[in-house]
Formats: C-alpha cells, structure tokens, sequence
C-alpha cells in the first residue's frame, strides 16, 4: 500500500458539492475532518466558497501537488481530471465516480505513470488513525478493518458495528478494482497496528492463492478475518454475474480457502458483527465444549439447544465436578451441565462468579456461558446495582486469568452492568443465539489456525491419453489398483487370464464414461466370456486400448470417492466422499485445498457421516479407513503437483477391513494445456 | 378461565414488602398499579404502612374478601393462607412461592371448595386491559399473549418485545401447574378481543392432544402460536428432567402437532419476538417465492442467499415482467430477481414504490423485501427526509392494497422512516436474516393452517399375536402384502409350494426381530429347499406360526418404511421415510399427527430427499408413489383408530413402478393393554 493511501500529506477532492445529496458532498465533509493534519484542497467547477473553505476551479490551480486526489466528478470527466492531476505529479487516486467507460485505456495511463487507484466506483475509505475520512457514511474509530466490493455492505457493517460499540481501524470500498484489489489492501493491513480483526465481502476471488497468502499471513499476524461472500443460490449467481459479470465460486471451495487460511467464513453482516465483537474482546476457546450455566431452566434448556445446533457441546460433568458445584448451590439445583443456579443467583450474587470460578478451572470445558438475569439485576432493583457491578468485576478478573472465555447472554441489552462486562472484555449479548454464535465461530476459528499448501516433491503426473497409462502413473504415486493386463489384440486376452485372478472386468480405457457408453463388462470368468466380452465391444466400440482387470470381490467394502480438481479461482483441492450410485442424492463430500496432509485428510474423513459405515455400520466389521486416508492424500499431492491434471476422479474406492482399492480411475488434463 | 385472573374486583397481595429486591415488593408496587379500577390490599405480618398505603396483618384482619389473592409468603405458610382465606370465601390464588410442599394436599383443598390457582413457583401475571400486574417485571401493552412454564423465559419475550415496539395483552407464568395449566390458559385466550398471536414456552406436553385443540382453536380465532420449547440436544433433555423431573418430548413430534395445530415451533425468544413482530403487522405471505430488491448487489447477494438457507425461493422473474422493471431501471440494472436497482433509487426515491408496485401485482411471487439503505436517506441527508417519508407513505398505501406482504431490511435500525414503516404494517429490521428469518415463518405457518384429526371410521385393528394374523388384519385395511400360507406343519410346504409363485421366504412369523434370530430365509425355489429351510428354523427356534412368503423380485424397487406410533404425549403419529439397511444413517424420514389424508401424506413424502430416488433416480423409471401414499394413509388411519396397538412398523415397504408391497411388518400391542 502506498503511503499515500493511508496518510497523504494533502488531499484534493474533485466535484466537492454543496448538495447534500451528493457523493461530493460527503467527500469534502470527510476530507475536512483531516484538515489538521494535512492540506484539503476542494475543487468545484464554480470555485465558490464551499463549507467555509475556498474552492478551486481545476486542479491545475490547486496551490500544490495533492499526494492522494479524490474524483467525485461525472464518468466522462474522470480520464480528464486524472491525466491533469499526473502533469502535477499525484500518483494516488480515489475514485468514487461510477459508470467509468474505457476501463483499460485509464488503467494504462496510470501504470504508464507509476500510479495507482482504488476504484473506480468505490464508496471510499477511511483511516481512523489519520484522520483520513473519505467516505459516503460514519465511522466510529475501532479495531475492525473493512475491505468490501460493495462499499454499501462495508457500509452496513460499520454501522451494525458502530451501534454496538465496535469501531473501524480502516474502510476500504475497492469498487471496480481497476488496480488495487482486495489481496493489495489486505497485505496492507498484516502490519496496521490499529487492526486487530478484518471483515471482507467478495462476490469474485480472482487470484484466490494469493487471497488466501494475505489471509493466512493477517491471521499469523493475530488479526483474523470474517469473510462474506455469495453464491449459495441461484439468485446470487445469477445477480452476481448480471452486476459484475462475474462467476461466483463453490461455496465450499471458499469455506476450504477459508480453512487453509486461518480465516471464516460467515452467513450475514450481523453475524459477522456479533463475531467480530467477540474476537474484539475475548479469546479463542481451545475446544466446542462449553458449560451453559443458567438463573432459568427455560434458558439454560434453550441454550443447550442452540449450541447443540451450533455444533456446540455441552458434556455431562465429572462426579467430582458436580460434587463441588452442590457444594455452591441448593438442593434441587441441576449440576450436569447445563448447571441451573435454582433461585441460588438471586439469594446471593457471588454465586454467579463462584460458579464461573470453579467451571473455568476444571479442565472440563472450553468456554463457559452465562444466560439470564445477570446483567439486570440493578436495572430492576437499584439497591443491589453496586453488588452487581461488584460481581461482574470479579467475573472479569476471573476471565482475565483464566484461557477459558466466559460469554454473557443477559436479559439486559445495555444495562451499566453489561457495559461493565465489555469493560472486562467479557463478550455479552442481547440473544443466546448471538452469544453462542459468536462463541462457536470463535471455536470454529481456534480449530482452523491456517495450514501450509506446499507441495511434497513428488513428481508431477503427466497428462495421460486413457485408463491404462492412468493406472500406471497412479500406482507409481502410491495409489492401490486391481491387477490388470493391457489388451490391444484379441490373442492378449488368454496370457492376461492365465496372470490375473477371476472374476475379472473388461474396460474400454479409452472411455470417459465407461459404463454409460457399454464401455464395462463385469463378472468376466474365462476366456470364452472375455473373448465374448471382447468382440462384442470391439463390434459396437472399435478397437483401442482395453483393459482386463481383476474385479474387487471382498465382503465388508463401502463405496467411497475420492476426486481432485483445480478451481477456477483456488487451484487444487482434493474431495473425498461416499461414493457409489446415490452419491450425489447424499453429497456426502468434504472438501479442502490441496495437499493434504494426514491429519486433515483425517479429519475430512471424520466429518462424513459415512464415517458411520467406515466404522463399522450395524455390526458389520470397520473397514480400513487408514487406507483411505492415504489414498485422499497421494491424490491431494498428485493434483497439487501436475499441472497438466485439472481433474483426477476415482470413484468407486472400494474400501474393506483389508485395505483401499481404487477400481475406476477418470483423469483429465487442462482444457489449455499445462506442463 | 375464572374471571378473578382476568378482572378482579379486588386483589390482596399476602407478603407484601418494603425490600425491593423481594418478590412480594414487585407484586405489590404492580398490583397498586390497578388501585383505581379495584380494591389493593397489601398484607404484611408488620402492618406498617408500605408504598404509602396501609397493611393488613392478616388476610383475616381485611376489610373484604379477596377476589384474587397473591402469595408471596415462605413456602412453609401457603397452606395456613390459603385456608384462611378459603375461609373468607376467596376462590382464586396466584401463589408466587416456590418450593410448596404437599402440593397434592394443597390441590385437594382448592379442590374441596371450589377454587382455583396459578401456579406455584409462578413469577405472575399480566393484562394489559384490565390495569392488572401482578408480576415481576415491566410490561408494555399490546397484542401477544405470553403463556410461559418458565417466567423467567416469559419475561425475556416480553422484554425483547418491548424494545422493539412489540407489547404484551396477557402473560401467565404457569409455575408448577398445580392446578391451572398450559391449555386451560390457552384456552381462556381464543375469546380474548385484545390478543392477536400467541407465545408458548413450555418443556413438557402432558394432555397433547388438549393442547393441539387449544392451539388450533387460536389458530381458527386468527391467533396464531409461536411455541418455544427444549429437547433438542441432550444437554436440554437432561436439565428438563432434572428441573421438572419431566420428559421433553420429540421435536419431530412438536413439530407435527404444531403443523396439525396451524401453530409453529421456533428457536429462540429473538426468533418468536421478529416473527410476533411481523404478525402484528403483516398478511402471511400466500407461498415461499419471494421478490428481493436492492440498491446495492452485495446486499441483494446476501439476502437471496440467506433466504435459500430458510426455504424462500427467489424466482427468474417472467421476460414481460423484467421488460417492465427494465423500463424503470437503467442500463445495468438487475432485472432477473434479485432485482439490483443500479442507483436508480438513490436517483429517484420514487422507484422503490414503482418497483415494488409492479412485483406485487405480478403474481409471480408472494412476498417482496427490500434491502438496503431506504430508511436512511432522511438521516443521512436531512435535505430529502420528507422525500423519503412520502416514498414510504405510498408504499404503505401499496401494502394496504395489496395481499403481498412487503418486508423491509433496513440498514437503519429507528429512524423516522423506519418507525413511518411499522406505522404503515411494513415490518422492517435492523439484519436481513430478521426479515427473512419472519417471513420464512409467517410462510411456514402459511403452509400449515392447521388440520382435522377425526378418525375415519375403519375398524380398529386389533391386537394380534404374530406376522400371519398381522398380515390378514393389513390386508383387510388396505395395505398390500405378496401371497402367503401359513405354515403350521412340515406337511404344509408341499400345498404352500403349489399355490405360490418362486421364489420364497420362510419366516418365523412370532418373532419381532426375524432377521436378528435368524427367523427369515430368503430365495427358496423349491419344496427340497423349503423343507431343508423349515428343518433348520424348527431345529433352532422350535414349532410355530411359520409363513412362507412369495418373495418381490420385482426390479427397479426403492424400499421406504412407513411406520405409526402412540406417542406418549400426543397421540397417533405416521412416519415414511427410506428404508432398508442405512434408513437409520441417513434419518429421511417425516412425521405427522395421525391420521392423514392423501394430501397430507402426499406433502410428507414430497418432503424427503429419497422424492428424488422414487421420482426416478440417474434415467431409472419412476416408482408407484401414489400406491406409497396410499399406504401412508392406511397406517395412519389404523394406528389413529385401534387403541389397542402402540406400534406399527412396515419396512421395507418396496416402491416398484407397478405398486408397494410391505414385505415385513411389525406389531406392537400397548403395553397396558387397551381395547
């Protein structure tokens, strides 16, 4: 990032306007703010005084050379206005203007001159530690940076943001991206020391690795980010590309990104506010283990109901742990987790913080959360607003010692007691839906600290013409197939079947779809039925490169798939998932970018619910799931390290107790070629 | 409901107290607030004045008799009032205290003379039409009632409510219901002119199918129920039945007495208080396709997305009808839903109103929300404020009109034109998930306006011991099974062989797990091997009811289950679902209330993702579905109309394209015996 983007030493802003409805009108407003610290040059074709400061005509008449120039002017002055103000030297610009035709030719002229511009069609930016506010809209200082391709949903989230006491470090609204982009101002943001967490909407993720670097490296830096994007409907696709002519990516190809990077992705601007207000205050839980500890069974009840279908857990306490707790509380109290104070919080207020106190040290939970009446226990009764606010202040001493965070549902949205909470960075809120979603996208966080996408030195598959030479390049790279013969002639099928063991299957290797285009026999027992097997594809298909296979007969096997693919945007990832004919009635798949390694291809597997089957499905024996494991990994490596693949689908992988076997294999190469 | 909880002509609160933070403090300063449409007595073992106002020693020592009376005493004195005021001729308590013992006793005197009570352990009661509170807490006047069996979570609604504008008409803390419950409430509400939609809180559902009237007696009165309740996780399972020693029920059963009742289940207090927000206001929207429009793409993107995760459906709107929105939109303009306004609006207010008109009156949907920055603009620019309210009058004007619900999402969360909106029944929030979130439910609670549940008048099934008579009983209610014999003696085989068509089954038919005892023996194809089949079962598991089946080899065969049981709190139900060996994986199934009709059980199986396998899975021919539903509608109306079974089970029940077959059902009598 420029300097000049962050701190100019003067401003200029072209078409400021007396009209309050219009853009340059907030621009001048905003640039004014910053008049202390820099020069703020107004420019207005009439050059009457403008908000008690002079204007000028052009920018040739501006009093000096302004270091970051602002264009509020019609579309059809921009390419004017811009070539003017490089004769004088500026080498930054902000361009709000819309509607810019001729996009490239202006592009050009910049990079012809060594500038660059955010825009055009930006909302504008903003910096709160420079005073710099060139921007439609408020900002309240803060912590959250805000990078957006529309500037009005970092709009609504500095707003959401600002009504709930969480301040902006720096607005950027990249607009149309003509040069910088999303991945420039999030590099820019790794060493802002004001930023402690980013927000970012998207619709395109062009250049997606290099998104994903700058994620990972702002969450190394301690500052992660909450992304936004659409694509889970087909009303966003279709608006995305009819407004920005873009593609939308797989949802779960950005969640994967996501992953890698250290960052997440959430649903709403208001989700991301609650989450950014967390991350803001607390820190991450190490774990989805959290005790719920209400004044109300009704609470308490809805509580585990919502963390549960957070993803939450809510585990039954040790004996030991409930022993204590009854210690604490009256008979009748509920102690397993969820803990029902019982009218014990009400009799006696410390309660609250001897019960926080002896959950956050037992090692039992990650979190702790509080739902109820804590937080307006003063608001109704004045005479124990001081007892309150003195519990709260041992809660957040509590909190401040301790690494297992305690997050508040109070009744109350603003009571001094709950301002009291946020004090002590104890993250609080109006909705247990919004605690306990803050709380699981915080565990969700802690669980994805960001991985490493180098590849393993293995040698790059090369693009292959059919099934025969895939099999062989697949076995080299660690990949279990049947053993099978090539058959070019019908005179090689008799050697092959005194090699190979029956029953065996004779496949059209040539063939993308095999079984579709009759392309598959199976069940093929002697010679008689491979020749028959063998004439009859020959008649319909030609000849070509066949080949005879022994067929995966073993007991116990459950279909899996596992598929490697380069995106559009992300490059590789690697899909591993139930395989088989009701596959994609299921689409029971996990997805990550490539490679993995075994410990997340690990845990892709435990995320399927066919881990069920895997494990062994109503008395059946467990199948052998390490085995799998490898397969999802030699694939990752396979499709992160050949550039001539883009696609590498093996489906079924038959797993059984006595190992993996890939008994189809589909590998096609890059429509524009590769290595 | 006795008239003295409604209006009482007098009321004394017993426990009365000077210390605010004691409950009887509350009730006395809420009960003071009706002294001018009736007597208050405040009784106080002190007798000093309180509030100034006089107390009374004892309920004997008042000037009257207490029309209601209120218990805030110790739990160890309620019997001794309450007799004392039995003795006056006081008829109806609301008793405050918790942690009464003997209740049973209690209940037999209140019994014994003719009274009533409210709770214990209730934290009170509210009527905004009467001045009567008698309740801790504040109440804001309005049209939900809040029926809740834990106050606390009651009290949450109300204040959740009363931020947001949404007031309150009735509030019953039920407590312990020792005497009156949940329905009598309930029950008392669907003649009440001041209340327009309900909220339930409750955790157990004795008498269900009580209450399923009383909802849907509310329902038919135009009061709609929101119900919140627990048991969605274990954590809530396990407090429920620590705190009230009560079972939550099944959800899916909640939720299916909900759809008979016409009421719905939501999630949380935030939830129930969006969506009494939006009933207050607004028409329920007709169906789940909605119009989303916005002046900005990101917002649009977001919203449509998060109306898909909610199952709203945001059409490809007509050619005609984006020729029209094109002739009001500019170049650039989404026009396909969402509808991306491009700056139009922010160039003409006037286009909102425009836009709008012309998707409501397109039939093409039923509902149309708007996204973004309206409802800011008179903030942000004082200059066009009463533009802005007059764009907001006539879309009040449209809304009036018309019977498409129009919903707002605001980037503002009070403004003046926010609050112009709720004037004009145009629900309008602060996050796009509240909007669609209510409209999501108004749909759903659309969808189910609630349902007869008499029973048809088909013979009851009666309890049965085995498979065979199990087989004739279903095949007298319509359910169609292969052709069997029974089979009592090795002799019986040779004639059984002759009328039946290969191959067979042999089946134990007494055993309730045939498969598991090895009692099932499939692919019999001749009398050698039936015999060998029959001497095996009969040397393992001794003589009996065998039956031997005609086996369906039918091809292309998707094999559901269809299951009825009595639930223990509501009564019949009907499930279908997926069959066969992973039915239990993948969960697919729906239930109802029994019994349905062919509309209803159409509805259900049209719900499960097996539709897709039974619609005709990748090019294989659709099945029988019809015959599926009609089978459906068999079960529900035996298991609603034989009170001697509990449960009955069919599964598989296999779907070919010519007809279903049940090849195996189960019968289960109710434990304790029935007709």
């Amino acid at each position: 990032m420029p300097e000049a983007f962050i701190d100019p030493a003067s401003v200029a802003v072209v078409g400021a306007s007396a009209d309050q409805a219009k853009w340059g009108h907030w621009l001048a407003v905003g640039a004014l703010k910053g008049k202390e610290r820099r020069d703020v040059w107004l420019v207005n074709r009439s050059g009457s005084e403008l908000l008690g400061e002079p204007t000028y005509r052009s920018v040739s008449e501006l009093p000096g050379t302004p270091d970051l120039l602002v264009l509020c002017v019609p579309a059809g002055h921009v390419r004017t206005v811009v070539a003017e103000a490089l004769e004088r030297g500026t080498r930054a610009f902000l361009a709000i203007t819309a509607g810019v035709d001729d996009q490239d030719e202006l592009a050009a002229l910049l990079t012809q001159h060594g500038a660059r511009m955010l825009g055009p069609n930006s909302l504008g930016m903003y910096d709160a530690s420079t005073d710099l506010q060139l921007a439609w809209g408020h900002f309240t200082p803060g912590r959250l940076a805000i990078v957006s391709q529309s500037g009005q949903l970092g709009s609504e989230i500095a707003n959401l943001g600002a009504r709930q006491g969480l301040g902006v470090s720096r607005f950027y609204s990249v607009g149309n991206q003509l040069d910088l982009n999303a991945a420039d101002l999030l590099e820019g943001l790794v060493d802002d020391p004001q930023t402690n967490a980013v927000a970012v909407y998207l619709e395109s993720f062009a250049d997606g690795a290099r998104l994903v670097r700058a994620l990972r490296a702002l969450r190394a830096a301690g500052k992660p980010t909450l992304l936004l994007t659409t694509g889970a409907s087909e009303g966003s696709k279709r608006l995305a590309q009819s407004h920005t002519g873009s593609m939308t990516s797989t949802l779960d190809v950005v969640d994967a990104a996501c992953r890698a990077a250290g960052a997440l992705r959430v649903a709403t601007p208001s989700d991301l506010v609650a989450t950014a207000r967390y991350l803001d205050a607390a820190d991450l839980p190490q774990g989805r283990r959290i005790a719920v500890v209400s004044d109300s069974g009704g609470q308490g009840g809805i509580a585990a109901d919502v963390a549960a279908s957070l993803g939450l857990v809510t585990p039954v306490f040790s004996d030991e742990l409930q022993a204590q707790l009854a210690r604490l509380l009256p008979t009748g109290a509920a102690l397993a987790n969820p803990v029902d104070l019982a009218g014990a919080g009400e009799a006696d207020l410390e309660v609250y913080a001897a019960i926080t106190e002896l959950l956050a040290g037992s090692g039992e939970v990650d979190a702790v959360l509080l739902t109820g009446y804590l937080g307006c226990y003063g608001e109704d009764t004045p005479s124990i607003a001081d007892d309150e606010l003195a519990v709260v202040d041992r809660l957040g001493k509590l909190s401040e010692a301790s690494h297992v965070p305690l997050v508040v549902h109070s009744m109350s949205d603003s009571s001094p007691a709950v301002d009291r909470m946020w004090e002590h960075h104890i993250p609080a809120y109006e909705g247990v839906e919004l605690a306990l979603g803050a709380l699981a996208r915080a565990a969700e966080l802690a669980q994805a600290p960001g991985r490493d996408l180098a590849v393993a030195d293995a040698a790059p598959m090369p693009r292959v013409p059919g099934y025969w030479q895939a099999r062989h390049q697949l076995l080299d790279l660690g990949v279990r197939l049947p053993e099978a013969r090539l058959i070019n002639e019908r005179t090689d099928l008799a050697e092959a079947l005194a090699a190979l063991r029956t029953p065996l299957v004779l496949k059209a290797g040539w063939l993308e779809h095999k079984s579709e285009h009759g392309g598959i026999r199976i069940g093929v027992r002697s010679l008689a039925e491979a020749e028959a097997a063998y004439d009859d594809m020959v008649g319909r298909l030609g000849p070509g490169d066949y080949v005879l296979e022994e067929q995966d007969t073993r007991d116990g096997v459950v279909e899996m798939l596992i598929g490697g693919r380069v995106d559009r945007d992300f490059g590789p990832t690697v899909t591993v998932g139930l395989g088989g004919v009701q596959a994609e009635l299921w689409r029971d798949v996990h997805l990550e970018l490539a490679p993995v390694d075994r410990e997340t291809a690990t845990a892709m597997v435990a995320r399927l619910r066919a881990k069920a089957l895997l494990d062994g499905w109503r008395g059946a024996p467990a199948v052998d799931t390490d085995a799998l494991v490898d397969m999802v990994v030699s694939v990752s490596q396979i499709v992160a390290g050949s550039p001539a693949i883009s696609d590498l689908e093996i489906n079924p992988v038959r797993v059984a107790p006595g190992g993996a076997l890939a008994v189809d294999a589909l590998v096609l190469p890059l429509a524009d070629g590769g290595a």
